[in-house]
């Protein structure tokens, strides 16, 4: 049995929650990686523990409190006590980082915040580890979940703002009061940390320039769709002469843009460096069990540098023939009932048509599909027996095609 | 000035030489997260340099040679001698990554090699640190940037095979002998390790069911627009039943995918957990100083694990007033002559169109603008005063424009 490595949980809401499940079953997967069990053996809310006692009974801390009081004061004692700390406060970090950091390299501990920015997509982990050495000069980012998603609902159907709003907020998207999101001052506190981290100089929330999209119209983005553009909220951190620009507002984009097809509650992040060109980090921004995800990798890294790839825990079998949908296109004789026939012998493999475009030739006819998922090998078996057929003139040429709703 | 922390570099081809001179830029940056200063204190290649006295003289050893044999032994030997290693190399770990894995536990030193798949795309890292305690359940993957080319550029122009590789040769995206790319060996083995990786089971290149590009034709893709359907080398990697499949195949994607999207020589990869959903991560998979600043992020990881946030460095102007260009829409009077005049007040401020589109309405017309990168201040300075012309019916519409080609 491993030994128990104490995290001490303060805020148990939509992330603390969350966090505390996943931990538990994950506990036997990281004890694995890591050597040590981690266990929540304490929790704080406003009914219930108590601070000293939860952390004179932990390892580490993780502040899910949210806001700047008490979560900085608890935070700053956390450190000073000595235990690693992760949280997952922007507002925090983007209000009083330097005090907290200065602390945390004082009290050689580690501060870790993943979830502070964009969720579970790892733009803090990717500034601080990937491109610890890299010259970055450009950071554009979705990083506002309500927002993205209200302006894809616009885009979507024309909706009016408030429509779009109200649906968030049935969906769970937007709190009642989505004041912070839709202002951009969420978005703002999260570019405030992306650009310290990415350009080693001090940046607080006050510092960064936002606007927000409650002004924006249906209208806007009708229009727009003439130049192909796409609106997204858009987070900027940039070297600019001999200064840096960080600021919030409303864009159009292009349709090669990286961040153009990011749809619904993701984000998503794009850095550049001259070396590097660009990256672009995508994923879920918010939700408890992605941000507690978030969470729990910044827990392991803090448990213990994963040094080195741990020993295989598993000796799966490599399975050769699985599922896929097909594209198959042929050419046939140009006959009514040949398209019926083709159904049919794909059907005595137990494959079905999922959609079909027919074209005359003139004597012949192209046919060209796409095929429900089936194994693999029951497919080619219908392929072999197409090419047999009288009616059909071509080799069918089939290649896979990846059908994420069905392929599993 | 600070400690230096000695190097050895093994190979100093496409990838090892741009380290080489990345790291020489970059020393004192390092120096200052980590507190050592990062030096190339030998070099091995086929004519220079001794191994054994490189060997003695780092802390820390890059393979950058390539290929299973001397590879295998040098890194062997180094990790055997205490030195943390970091590689590039693909074949060396889908071959033979087990028992280069538990050398490194054995020896208690570092094995990194996030430069071996995707290159710059820290997909390695995120899969060992952030999604450590993550259960995976599927990865897809772009990780061979040559025939990701190559298909780019058949669907683009529906191009012929050959053509497009001899493209891909003639502008460096594919050597001299593509066999291993075009065939997805080169992907192949980086499934393997992704796999490896992800479901902590051995997985060897042997194991992963490949097939490659050559057949694919400029018909299929022309007929595939019929379904919105782009056409890819994938890799996956996933849980089916008891077992895992690792395969590599090209197959099409729906328009909605976060890889179809992917063009050129860029990589992407996409993880997908229940509790996260799923993340993307893509950028530029290959190229010297991509990879080399994959390589240089493991060793700054393997130098010191980054605790804590380093202090600031600078302390760089916050910049209010930026460039950028705008969306500009207002209704106007339907007369000859207003679209000059609009050009006219707009130009005294600087501002320029890039693209218009003017509607009739029946005694007013709309215009919808794209106007040139300017200073914002320029920009609402132009806008203020188009909003006094009398010919101007409507408060304009001003929204920014990601223009990245002009935005810096
Ligand atoms: N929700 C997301 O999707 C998301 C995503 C990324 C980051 N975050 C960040 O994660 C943090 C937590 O967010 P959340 O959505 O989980 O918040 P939440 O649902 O409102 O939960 C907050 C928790 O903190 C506790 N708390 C509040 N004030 C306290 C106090 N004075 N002393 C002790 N406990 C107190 C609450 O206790 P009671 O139960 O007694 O009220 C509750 O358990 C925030 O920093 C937020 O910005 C959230
Ligand atoms: N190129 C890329 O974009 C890229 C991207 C990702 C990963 N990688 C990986 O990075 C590694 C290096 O690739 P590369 O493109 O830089 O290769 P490269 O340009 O062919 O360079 C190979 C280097 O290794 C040296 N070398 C070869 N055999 C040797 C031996 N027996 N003893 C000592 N030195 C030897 C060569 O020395 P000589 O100068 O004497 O020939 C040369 O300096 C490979 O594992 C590759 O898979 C490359």
């Amino acid at each position: 049995m491993a030994e128990t490595y104490r995290v001490g949980l303060l805020g148990h809401g939509t992330v603390g929650a969350a966090f505390e499940q996943l931990l538990a079953e994950r506990a036997d997967a990281i004890a694995h990686i890591t050597g040590v069990r981690p266990e929540v053996t304490g929790v704080l809310t406003r009914s219930r523990g108590d601070f000293e006692e939860i952390l004179a009974g932990s390892d580490l801390v993780v502040e899910l409190i949210g806001g700047i009081d008490p979560a900085r004061d608890y935070v700053l004692r956390a450190m000073r006590a000595g235990k690693h700390v992760v949280s997952a406060n922007k507002l925090l970090l983007a209000s009083h980082g330097e005090e907290l950091w200065s602390t945390a390299r004082e009290h050689n501990v580690q501060l870790r915040f993943e979830g502070a920015v964009a969720g579970v997509v790892p733009v803090i982990r990717v500034l601080q580890e990937t491109l610890a050495g890299a010259h970055v000069e450009r950071i554009h980012g979705i990083v506002n979940g309500t927002t993205n998603f209200i302006l894809s609902e616009m885009a979507r159907g024309g909706t009016a703002y408030a429509d779009a709003l109200k649906r968030a907020q049935e969906l769970g998207y937007a709190e009642a009061d989505p004041t912070d999101d839709v202002t951009g001052k969420d978005a703002a506190a999260k570019m405030a940390i992306l650009a310290r981290l990415a350009f080693s100089t001090p940046v607080t929330l006050d510092q960064v320039t936002y606007e927000g999209i409650e002004h924006i119209t249906g209208e806007d983005m009708n229009y727009a769709r003439d130049f192909g553009l796409a609106l997204k909220l858009i987070g900027t951190a940039e070297r600019v002469d001999d200064g840096i620009s960080v600021r919030v507002h409303p864009a159009f984009l292009y349709p090669g843009h990286p961040l153009a097809s990011v749809n619904g509650s993701f984000n998503a992040v794009t850095v550049e460096s001259e070396a590097i060109t660009e990256i672009t980090l995508s994923g879920p921004g918010a939700g408890g069990p992605q941000t507690a995800s978030a969470v729990i990798g910044d827990v392991i890294s803090a448990m213990i540098p994963p040094a080195s790839t741990p020993e295989t825990t598993a000796s799966l079998p490599v399975v050769a023939d699985v599922k896929s949908a097909f594209y198959l296109a042929m050419e046939v004789d140009d006959e009514p009932g040949v398209l019926a026939q083709v159904a049919e012998v794909l059907g005595m493999q137990g494959a079905s048509i999922k959609s079909v475009v027919q074209r005359g030739l003139g004597g012949q006819a192209r046919l060209v599909m796409v095929i429900h998922p089936l194994l693999e090998s029951r497919f080619y078996g219908a392929v072999q027996l197409l090419a047999r057929m009288p009616f059909v003139r071509s080799e069918p040429r089939a290649i896979r095609v990846l059908d994420e709703e069905f392929n599993d």
